[in-house]
């Protein structure tokens, strides 16, 4: 291998299990939406998965020249932060606002746990997830936006009801949708309005 | 785009949501393992996220030359086809036998909701981790085996008491590690050993 380091194989592995142990704690942040068949609400972990395996489902969906992969490695980290900040509902402006500081200092502590060059990587990679710059970022957004929306429809509405959201709410998610992938905005915007015409959605 | 198809674009589309709403189901496909705090027992779907995760997070530990963007994608889908066949437990060999035929029956259905390229590019990437005849798919299934162990013994032992596993078969799943990954083979046995140390398995 021709990676240079100093530390002592033994400790690089220590902190690479550290951080496999401490990052099993995803699977117990709970997100707002319901599983498709609508019998409880989703955790982060599993919405990984979920997010990741559309990225490679919808490839063909992202503007030419995307690098699926780095879609794919930016979407199984990128709620890693959750773990200590916790989920954020979208359509809550308050909460959103405030969850940026501790998303920060939650990617601070948790990417630290690995061997310095490791954490460099993955923090890189939620980095470039939140700025949403780069196609593979806003491809990876869109995905992230495009996996709740199609579970809600897929619940006759799921939580959109309980939440008191609106048409003009979801609506805001599908410009996200679009800017990262313009034929799953399209769609999105048909299941959208599929979703009001079938009462699911209040405009 | 440089693929070629005769099947109309929003065909396409179609089954590839008709894929993507399919797939959810295997949030509600249950493991015998439990999570690292010994809450709940595991979902099929966060599995899936926590070997790849592991995956990208040991690279370093498989062979050099290893492409571990494949063994993303392998560990991302290996356990699709328990949708239909459901969860096996290693250690009981009857179930293991009996479950070949179900899998494969479940790969034929599954896959092949997607378009034909994509249904043929997935199918081939369980088909590879079901060989383990190369490195990826190896090293794959050494991560695979690696997860379960290390929430064992994380929760003092977690089900292993409950279904009566003793130390010479986890020593199997052992030496299915050393097969992928030498490194991580010799963590599996020191952990093995502590946890029969402390009591969590029997000899």
């Amino acid at each position: 291998m021709s990676r240079v380091t100093t530390v002592p194989e033994k400790d690089r592995l220590n902190a690479q299990i550290t951080f496999a142990v401490e990052i099993d704690k995803l699977k117990r942040i709970i997100r707002r939406n319901l599983l498709m068949d609508g019998s409880r609400r989703e955790n982060d972990a599993e919405h990984s998965w979920y997010v990741a395996m559309l990225a490679m489902i919808f490839a063909e969906h992202a503007p030419p020249g995307t690098d699926i992969q780095r879609v794919v490695a930016m979407l199984m980290v990128h709620d890693l932060v959750e773990i200590d900040a916790g989920d954020t509902f979208v359509h809550d402006p308050v909460a959103v606002a405030a969850q940026a500081e501790a998303e920060r200092a939650a990617a601070d502590r948790i990417f630290a746990l690995l061997p310095a060059d490791q954490a460099a990587g993955l923090r890189g990679l939620w980095d470039e997830f939140e700025a949403r710059e780069t196609p593979e970022a806003r491809f990876a957004r869109a995905l992230d936006r495009f996996a709740p929306l199609l579970a809600n429809h897929n619940t006759q509405g799921g939580v959109w009801p309980l939440f008191k959201v609106t048409a003009e709410q979801v609506m805001r998610n599908v410009r996200l949708i679009e800017e990262g992938s313009p034929s799953l905005g399209a769609y999105a915007h048909d299941l959208v309005r599929r979703s009001v015409s079938k009462g699911y959605l209040s405009e």
